[in-house]
């Protein structure tokens, strides 16, 4: 039985992680912390029936435990991921913390000096689809953000196939848990209901770095215009991406490739042709649904790619990385 | 050229003013004050369009206004009422301050001392339907909450006409804008949207006492049971009504009486045998409408009441009361 | 592993079912039908990833199964119900079909003549909180309605009680589901948004005369005025219960009661005293929520439950019946 | 008092042009039609108070109107556009019948024969900010499709400064009352809400046909890649864009042009920098939102519009158009 502790567990991202590892059969939850909310438990914080007590993070008994899952918001989970880590637990921080490699490009997009740089090198990012090997000896695992898991799982086969040269156009939407549980204007219902709000279009949403970051390691030249969208439901994250093709790349081609990619992954499920990925797909699972579409007279591709930001983008993804880390069946929990 | 200055208008209630004086033939937004975004202009504060600015309520002209609408929260709006009052422009106040006739129910129901004792017995309730005369001459207008209207006018006929004896159950839903634009956890969208949450269910809603204080002046032993939910909408508030009927009243008598009463009434439809009153039915209008169920065999009547709680519920009462106050077809601005 | 055949898995409750079974560690779906869909997989008909074949209702091998879960329309379900019943299966209806156990009062209530009245004695009420030893032996379900479910685990401690004595106003919200997957103007999603509609309301809907059984078996003065409204969400439904109190009941009492009524009980969670049932406590869970409110100074009970309408109101009990019936863990596959 | 008759005033359209004449001060509803609700009232047919009968398209007494706006199916359309203008009234038609100029790629793009070829010279597209002049005098408007006017507003004045040489990427949005009325699978509550569908994505969605018609009528070499996608909301769409700029663009130059193009536009609202055009802006109004992103470091532009499409994308351009043909104030009923 694995020994878990949940840093973080008032969040939505620690919710599903409690969810998820109430079912799992061979996980037990060890404490589960909370900022705001010590001493209450989960069904006061929300409106649930897990009545699990929330300790404070200090509070946290370190060597009760055999992997720490920090659901913290950056900035605050390095600290506590370097806490865990020199206490010999393994951490999943489902933070951005230790998921750029560089401390200064760190400081750039988050606008504040990294407070564990050392942990960095020892940091996998957690993308089984692309680092399972990696994962599985990881002391530390730098869960993939929401988007970046939409859109490298969309978009790693073109490039490493060499399939394109230009910079892909990314619309992406997602659901209004993605910006988390602290009350704010923004998530009003009022405010979301009804409506479609781009923001921080173009080249500056802080998920751009990390997934260039992501992208350039597969292919030098990789480059994203990302435009988010608010959308008015709780859950789910689309991305629909638009590819300039390079002579030579066919329908045909573009869905060999996909299909051999993928092909032993549990988790991403390609369409079959004349079917669109929707956020349906994949919300309330661990899938990253991916359709494909081939543009012949523009010589172009689109790629539709959904998933649960709550899961395979946050939680459900922590808990796959788990399950490799610890050498279980990965789709333990998750089916 | 009815000059109108809107206090706190950058809420909910204070947009949907503009919204309908901005097409009322005969009166113009003299100013439009905030607390919180002086200095902006409403468009930087809604998507919108109007470009006003948005001024220090204590910078607002006095002298320059013929009638000041506030959409302030109770506590502070006794305080500026008090001062347009001195002015001698007329008020037109849609906090609950100016609505309990008695300031020791005040401090029992909203917690604090009233800010303007004096003010109470200038203050007429603002429902014309119920108070059109008195409407007309007055100074100094309490405009009725949002429940209230709805259930006030679904059960006010029966009352009169002594057709009950018992304690009526209302069960309430209201969309979210009710609740205001200030974030917090309960308006947040993933809390609200595929939900429904019942909240201050029974005897303790602060509009309990409003509505109470009106049917007891019609009938002394009107009481109500009053239950409100927060429904995953913007606006609009459906009130359902279970009364025990007394001997005597079957379905005939109950429709007439209702017919009867609203004959002349502008803004209250009542809708035919067969038809329900859903909130589609009256969101984006200034209408209330009544849909009447009666049950022969438990001798009860079900009254059916939607109104939109901004329009209807909050500002276009508003102006259909400014209207009556200067003498205007009340139906200016409101068609 | 216990071999289940699912009719009529192209609607809402037979993708719920599939959902469930998937993840079962005893049961294995046999083979699934639709009357729209034959031919095709269920992945073809909703945004899913379950490559299950539809076959012909007539092409079900009736004696591959331990147990047939019906999810057909009322009646059409009846006549299924019979051919698998004289094959030997055991069957588990989620129609209506099997509920009232007075072929004339089904005649009354659905508008046509019984398809299979000779069933309805072997038919067991499949409320497991209320028939949980018949259940175990019955090879006939009839599954509950999903209103009855969350009105009748709320009311029946009271009547059982004799807690009072007058009729109950029952106020029920349900989402969309729960009005099934053809599509009609009543559940276009422009007419539902940002809508509430109440329909049916008082004591004509279908639901009132299943409710009214079970509750009168209880108390033979059992009574309901049952108002249902739609409401703007996929799933879920909150029934609020105003309850006249007889002399002698005050909230120690009535919360002892319900304690004690499902202290044993898996699925029914009755929240702590300041607590207040929502549709999230339940929704995408197998639970019954409920919370009480008592009103001193009027003498009644509110009673709010809430349950998914498609899990505990539909496929979740079938589940947990099945899970009686044949001897396992009741709660497998539910939590 | 313009006579209006409206044609097909029980869907969506239908019901947006009553609401909106019914506050115009010079116009009047002769009569309005139904295909399916003949004898009813609207009341009878949507949750509002308009107790306007519905007569027959074949009753309308085409001698007693200035002008008829048709909100009829594409095909059906065209034949009452030409019993209308062969009866001497002016026409307004909402559908595709006149939009493309070319009657091979009518049959082309809706898969049958045009029904009323010859009058397609006497058609003119109504959308004012580009053909205000001739819609003066025209006895016939093609009204243009709901992503046509939020995608040419949008890129119309690019292509006139050539100001691109690439096809553009137009990624769209759309509420749901886009879809029509009509029942279907497509539009069930439970499959749109808490859902995001691409759907005819590329260059597939008759729109394309339509909106190519009229950006190369600007500029020859104007293509677009066009993705439609279904949201959860009722009314609005967003127009994502796009566009490669040719060398000699930025910022400032990219501003200058819009706001000259549009500067006395009554409809058409640029925002300011730094804000983005979000559905909220435009839904419930007939403008057209514009908001104008410059990223220097890829040469590209990011244009966003959006429009309420019941109004500025359908019944609000037919009254802006109507306003233009009579020599009436261009925005009366529309403000």
């Amino acid at each position: 039985m694995i020994r878990v502790g949940i840093f973080g567990a008032s969040g939505y991202t620690g919710i599903e992680l409690v969810k998820i590892l109430a079912r799992h059969p061979h996980a037990r939850i060890q404490f589960a912390t909370s900022d705001s909310y010590v001493g209450q438990k989960l069904s006061d914080v929300f409106a649930c029936h897990y009545d699990i007590p929330l300790i404070a993070h200090d509070a946290a008994p370190l060597d009760a435990i055999d992997v720490a899952i920090l659901a913290l918001p950056h900035g605050v989970s390095a600290e506590y991921a370097q806490r865990v880590f020199d206490a010999g637990a393994r951490v999943i921080d489902l933070s951005a913390d230790l998921r750029l490699r560089d401390p200064v490009a760190y400081k750039k997009w988050y606008g504040q000096e990294h407070h564990a740089p050392t942990l960095l090198p020892h940091a996998v990012y957690g993308l089984p689809e692309l680092y399972r090997a990696r994962i599985k000896d990881a002391r530390l695992i730098a869960n993939p953000g929401c988007y970046p898991t939409s859109v490298i799982l969309g978009l790693a086969p073109l490039w490493r196939a060499g399939a394109t040269e230009t910079t892909v156009i990314v619309d992406a939407k997602s659901g209004v848990s993605g910006a988390g549980r602290k009350p704010t204007l923004t998530v009003h219902f009022c405010e979301v209901n009804e409506n479609l709000a781009p923001y921080n279009i173009g080249r500056v949403h802080r998920h751009l770095a990390e997934m260039e970051q992501e992208l350039q390691a597969i292919h030098p030249r990789a480059s994203l215009v990302f435009s988010p969208h608010l959308l008015p439901v709780t859950r789910g994250i689309l991305s629909t991406m638009y590819v300039r093709l390079n002579a030579g790349w066919d329908e045909a081609r573009l869905r060999d490739l996909y299909h051999q990619t993928y092909a032993n992954e549990p988790f991403v499920k390609i369409l079959p042709r004349g079917h669109i990925a929707t956020l349906a797909h994949s919300v309330n699972t661990n899938y990253c649904t991916l359709s494909l579409h081939y543009l012949a007279d523009v010589q172009q591709a689109i790629i539709c790619s959904s998933i649960d930001n709550l899961i395979k983008g946050a939680s459900g993804q922590a808990v796959q990385n788990m399950n490799v880390m610890f050498g279980l069946d990965e789709t333990l929990g998750l089916v």
